[in-house]
């Protein structure tokens, strides 16, 4: 395909794309297909010769479509939202024609510097503490990682990393391995279960505090269990507190946390993945205070900020700790010596690295004027992701991102109103944003009967979660395109299912 | 921005890509911005009211592409090169619409559909031996990573994960850690430097074993680092055998290095980041050759087959490796019982996905049917990126993959036979498919001064590597749209400089 050919294709993919999500409402939100729908419809092995574009687009149409499971159709209100703008899109046929690879700011100035302006927008948007942005001699700084996970298992590692070296400085007898037996984490039982796996992936131990009645975790829960795993012989060392859990959107309490853990000499990683993008209004800014004690932050306006995935904004206050988590133990060196007989000699692959960029920043990385990175992160390649905040912010304004995240939660509270005034039902947990955790009063047995019957009907699509031993439904204001009208009709159709439950039951 | 709008912006940014990379030779390759250059260019803060996307799209051409690297130049000879192609730039602009997050199978069935048979394929195109493609009723399979280093930090810890579970089944009174401290990884001297990388943030040793003359892995030198690990009472469990490395596109002998992984029990995990490609190349996949011992194998299309980052494919024997590397652990929970206070209360969150997809696939993953990625990756969510995949394979068809392969292969002859032809440089390693390592005969300081030289020039981009204690020129075919013609003019640039870098030594 060359380039006028492209032009074509490009602009019918433009209006295809513009197509599908115009007339998104129209499509179900979740697909009728069987496990293993897609196989027999296509070759079981690549054409040796090109196939034309028309072919491609119709089986698109005929063998993607019905398989989707629609997240940008007003009637999804399943997981959480992710963003779909057309900015965004813009900036990715942008991203993906300079098709740089940004792992060190050689291989790519704008794609680097970009990104640490945007983060420092973004940041200046939440309010962040001065020490979380790069500036122009910051010590700190902000990172796009490709989710949450990553970034909770990057702050992981970088705080093993530091506890590990210093505990060795103090007693240099110590094997990494010796403390990171002793290494315990922490966060609330509420958390999500990626905080569990950077745990397993990092192979230290991850405890659960119990949340309290508002499933936040409490500095009396997390005291009590440091206390004990101290007194038990084990090193406390890191602490996720989460902002607008997975299950419920509920919130650990910052500043009853981040104390402890200034007290303790403990990190403390924030993971507001979801809630975070609401910070950019005054109103809900209150919900981030405490950030002050924390020394990583992270949320996704991949999530609920317009700016397709991927993009998980990550910040540190003392970026050395995050590139000292990835840059070579001494420890380990010391040992490739003895063994490799090869001194160093594992470097060598990475030379072409450190020559081209890293001899330099490693000088410069004080000034903050050199960003390498790959430090940063667990992959070493990285897209030019930055665009999409850029053309995100930009055309939508301040402004209009709040409206945005406003009317969402206008909307949540819209639902929450109507499930109030229906008396078969409860609500379960406290509506902050744009999460309405809601179930039928009585049995989990009859709220998985209908939440079952929602699902098979596919008018909408939720999915349920365990608040302590309640099964609950969750409704998340999703879509861009959601109205009210949208969430009112989607309250009809569950009055109604649960009437058709409720009856069932009798029977 | 609405539908209309879209329209008409997509189709205008689709026209701008398109002049961008019409014009892309006429673009100097390397940046002359120096460390800093964008923040003053930009304001300190984002917007409050929306910008209109002209000013948006003006800043582009000011701001940004005076920052950039183009990868995409012919003139681009550094690294290793990034696939850029037409077809995979219409596949993404479906992708970011479609904006599903394929973490299980429900989240969008075709998403995670169409990626394990995009993996068939390409694992048929390499001809993979049967045992790592999905099929109907596979044991193995494939996944899109997001870049080769993820890939062997996922396999390490699958390895690390079935090593530790087998001992601790033969030996319950030990614990992970008093395990992991045993732990013992190996690569070749001349792996890259991910791999050390993921033995840092696994937490075991990674060792390196000193490659041959043509810097491969034999089979003496890990057998002897083996036996010395083994009678220190350290455990070996992994091994990196690469095929093409970085510095100089050697290849480990996989047909010795194989037979003994096997033997010792040991995980071998395969990364063929950047020569993978060329084995859907009849004449090129003897290099595969002893595949067939491996655990689990790696390459990135989104390196050399015209599939645009990120897409990084991965295959293992048997997903179950994979899978149990990121599911709980049960030591873990057991842990987590007796501390917590609250059974299992960590993974609560994680609930609405299980009830949702693991319930069903975990009973069904034999049959292979229902597949979570999420399960097999770091990150919980993905994109649509098989996509990509199937648009490149189907409107290149494998004729015309094999025949892009081919063209670059025969250029980096070229350039070999170009360099053989004056008797002041020399080659420094086998050439066998788009790299070409080369240097001045005489000092390092020379051949740095040379590269010095090169790289202000800005006519054409290289980035050296050190092969033992020589420092190499790397000249790497990358571009789409390199030809013969600027292979010649890049050598007669550097043979122009290498005189003058001469005379100026004699001065």
């Amino acid at each position: 395909m060359n380039s006028s050919e492209f032009r074509r294709r490009g602009k019918e993919m433009v209006d295809f794309v513009a197509d599908y999500l115009e007339g998104i409402e129209g499509r179900q939100v979740y697909p009728d297909v069987e496990p293993g729908y897609l196989r027999p419809l296509i070759p079981t092995t690549a054409p040796e010769e090109p196939d034309t574009f028309e072919d491609i687009l119709n089986d698109v149409e005929k063998i993607i479509m019905p398989g989707v499971t629609h997240w940008h159709n007003p009637y999804f209100f399943a997981y959480f939202p992710t963003a779909n703008s057309y900015p965004a899109l813009l900036a990715d046929i942008l991203c993906g024609a300079i098709g740089c690879i940004g792992f060190s700011w050689a291989a790519s100035p704008a794609c680097t510097e970009l990104e640490t302006v945007m983060m420092d927008w973004l940041g200046k948007m939440l309010k962040l503490p001065e020490a979380f942005l790069a500036g122009q001699v910051g010590e700190g700084g902000g990172v796009i990682q490709g989710s949450a996970s990553e970034a909770t298992l990057v702050a992981l590692l970088a705080a093993r990393t530091k506890v590990v070296r210093r505990l060795q400085a103090a007693s240099p007898g110590l094997t990494q391995g010796a403390i990171m037996e002793k290494l315990v984490a922490y966060s609330s039982d509420q958390a999500h279960s990626s905080v569990e796996r950077a745990g397993l992936i990092g192979g230290v131990k991850i405890k659960a505090i119990p949340s309290d009645g508002k499933f936040a975790m409490r500095a009396s829960a997390l005291q009590e269990a440091l206390e004990r795993d101290k007194a038990e012989g084990l090193i406390p060392f890191f602490v996720v507190a989460t902002l607008g859990t997975t299950s419920c959107c509920s919130f650990d309490n910052l500043l009853e946390v981040g104390p402890i853990c200034t007290k303790e000499d403990v990190w403390l990683h924030i993971d507001a993945a979801y809630a975070g993008s609401s910070f950019i209004c005054p109103e809900f800014r209150h919900l981030l205070n405490g950030v002050e004690f924390a020394d990583s932050f992270n949320f996704n306006p991949h999530k609920w900020l317009l700016v397709n995935f991927d993009c998980s904004a990550m910040w540190v206050k003392k970026r050395t700790d995050l590139i000292g988590a990835f840059k070579l133990d001494p420890l380990y060196l010391k040992h490739g010596h003895q063994d490799s007989g090869t001194p160093g000699s594992l470097l060598s692959a990475m030379f072409w690295f450190c020559f081209h960029q890293s001899c330099i920043s490693a000088g410069s990385q004080e000034e903050g004027l050199i960003t390498d990175y790959r430090h940063w992160q667990l992959p070493l390649g990285r897209r030019f992701r930055s665009l999409k905040m850029w053309f995100v912010f930009r055309m939508y304004g301040v402004k209009g991102l709040q409206a945005y995240i406003r009317k969402h939660v206008r909307l949540a509270h819209e639902f929450e109103h109507l499930v109030h005034q229906d008396p078969r039902f409860e609500i379960c947990a406290e509506v902050t944003l744009g999460l309405v955790c809601f179930r039928l009063k009585g049995s989990n047995k009859l709220n998985e009967d209908l939440l079952e019957r929602i699902n098979s009907a596919k008018k909408i699509h939720l999915v349920p979660c365990h608040l302590r031993d309640k099964f609950v439904l969750r409704l998340a204001i999703c879509a861009r395109t959601v109205e009210s009208a949208h969430v009112r009709q989607a309250w009809k159709h569950i009055q109604q299912l649960a009437t058709d439950v409720l009856r069932a039951e009798k029977d």
